[in-house]
């Protein structure tokens, strides 16, 4: 279990349960089948959709067998995505492990991450309504839309701050903001609670990815848990780079940019992004993504859950991984 | 409109509409993903699952826009399955058409099949049951299950009937059984016919993978709409080889068998399946699979769909391509 839930003993006992289920989830006739899935439930990942929804859970009527579930089946989806993802990135490592396309080769990957997506609507359909199966399956489809855009789009220097925050809505926030909906949705919260608390993971979870996106430029590879720099390689411009590319009145930084990089490269336009203010801006927009939950957690009826909710948003600001 | 439904006018119809849903259902705010989805939906794929599924709901109260709305899904559960699939197998043609892996890339390839899942998911939250959507969760994920298990055993000489036929019936005859079966059973069907019609369908699916296996040994390019000899180069040992295998005495076809084959060594190898009867031995299976289907049909109640079926089956048991 990642460390990040040591202060939260009720989180860090339902997350256990979470990854009972996972593993449950993960038998095979096929060895190869369970033994990959278990190392992507064992790979330490920070379970962060699977825990606001149990906190999310936390502001009705909570049950634990349903909500650890529905937890399982969004941190499940989540692993599907990256299983799929690490294909297009032709990533070796994620979470410090290899990734099953590396290890096992692509093919295999295509079929694991289908495989985890039907296990996902098996679970579902025994533990949730046809209301949540739609937008579960809607924010699906709309990571699916944000990763073609994304890659439709790969080595742009055209790419603007608007469509940036369109394309990691779909890719990321949108699944955050559904596992607060079904979290408190499905424990009978109000509907205005729901709404905000919907509103809230769509914002942490923007915050979260310009964070992720600034680790690809700032972070330790060893602590990220995978290169960084990858995006940059890939030709996937994020936040800090279009916000430089704005501030490059002299054209220095547009001028190193081409189809293909070396490490000399990326070193080099890792640095004057940073000196061109692209980090701390991006930095900033993430901050008041976290401010505008703040604002909208405080709105929240008062228990325990609230000030967790509030102090995880901030760790999330100030991760260094 | 493949011309196999010209004698069937109310079928032909019926799948007009079930191909306006699919086209419906493609648009996208990335014109890259809605023409390709336009290109597969219209490659002239024969529309065997939704017109049985069609097929199957005239043994009950049949509603258009319903069944429709349920056989556009199968359909695109199917097309979902040959996007990965022509990933894993690096096809460069599809029903005579460039694949999307190979147009667009394998990156795209991945995320059009997530993309066509979870929009099929999001159709079905709005046209069945839960226990619909679960048994379509689980046929996806024994398709997924039977491709990984294709590959995993591939190039392997052990490859046993018995262990190909799971295979097929994983990866075939199950959306083929669920199409007969969610046809009847959301047409308010008597279980006995449910039950009879699902299994006319994984029949008529095996005999369906079985004679699909012995075109890639005796088809014309041109027909087929992908090149022959195609399983084989993959190492992928289907029926007609397993066979010729068991009846091959002095091991002279097992000594060609080896991790990568030239046109030569497909040629060769074809023409001694043949000779050791393997293919004979292959369509005399796919026979006893639609002559299982016909007994079944037989004991249908009486109506015109009972005769379309028996045709349906008979011709596809004859089919060329």
């Amino acid at each position: 279990m990642n460390t990040l839930w040591n202060k939260y003993p009720f989180i860090y006992s339902e997350l256990e349960n979470v990854v009972d289920i996972m593993k449950n989830n993960a038998v095979n006739r096929e060895k190869t089948i369970e033994n990959s899935l278990l190392d992507l439930i064992n790979s330490g990942g920070k379970l962060l959709r699977p825990a606001f929804l149990i906190v999310s859970a936390g502001f009705g009527n909570y049950v634990s067998e349903k909500f650890c579930n529905l937890a399982a089946v969004v941190e499940m989806l989540h692993m599907a995505t990256l299983v799929h993802d690490d294909i297009v990135d032709d990533a070796k490592t994620r979470r410090g492990n290899q990734t099953i396309q590396s290890k096992y080769g692509k093919d295999y990957a295509v079929f694991m991450g289908d495989l985890l997506f039907s296990r996902c609507f098996m679970l579902l359909s025994s533990n949730t309504s046809m209301e949540n199966m739609k937008l579960l399956s809607e924010a699906i489809f709309n990571i699916c839309t944000g990763e073609i855009e994304q890659f439709s789009s790969q080595f742009s220097k055209e790419v603007s701050v608007k469509k940036y925050l369109k394309r990691i809505a779909a890719k990321t926030a949108a699944l955050f903001s559904i596992s607060f909906y079904v979290g408190s949705a499905e424990s009978g919260c109000s509907k205005e609670v729901v709404s905000n608390l919907s509103k809230i993971g769509y914002d942490i979870g923007m915050a979260f990815q310009i964070i992720d996106d600034i680790l690809d430029y700032t972070g330790q590879a060893d602590l990220v848990g995978k290169p960084v720099g990858n995006d940059l390689k890939e030709g996937i411009y994020t936040l800090p780079l279009i916000y430089a590319l704005k501030a490059d009145k002299t054209s220095s930084l547009e001028k190193l940019l081409k189809n293909e990089y070396t490490d000399e490269d990326v070193c080099k336009i890792i640095d004057i992004t940073d000196k061109l203010g692209g980090i701390d801006n991006a930095r900033a927009l993430a901050k008041r993504y976290t401010k505008r939950s703040f604002d909208r957690i405080a709105k929240l009826p008062d228990c325990d859950n609230k000030n967790i909710l509030r102090e995880l948003a901030e760790m999330l600001l100030s991760r260094k991984y």
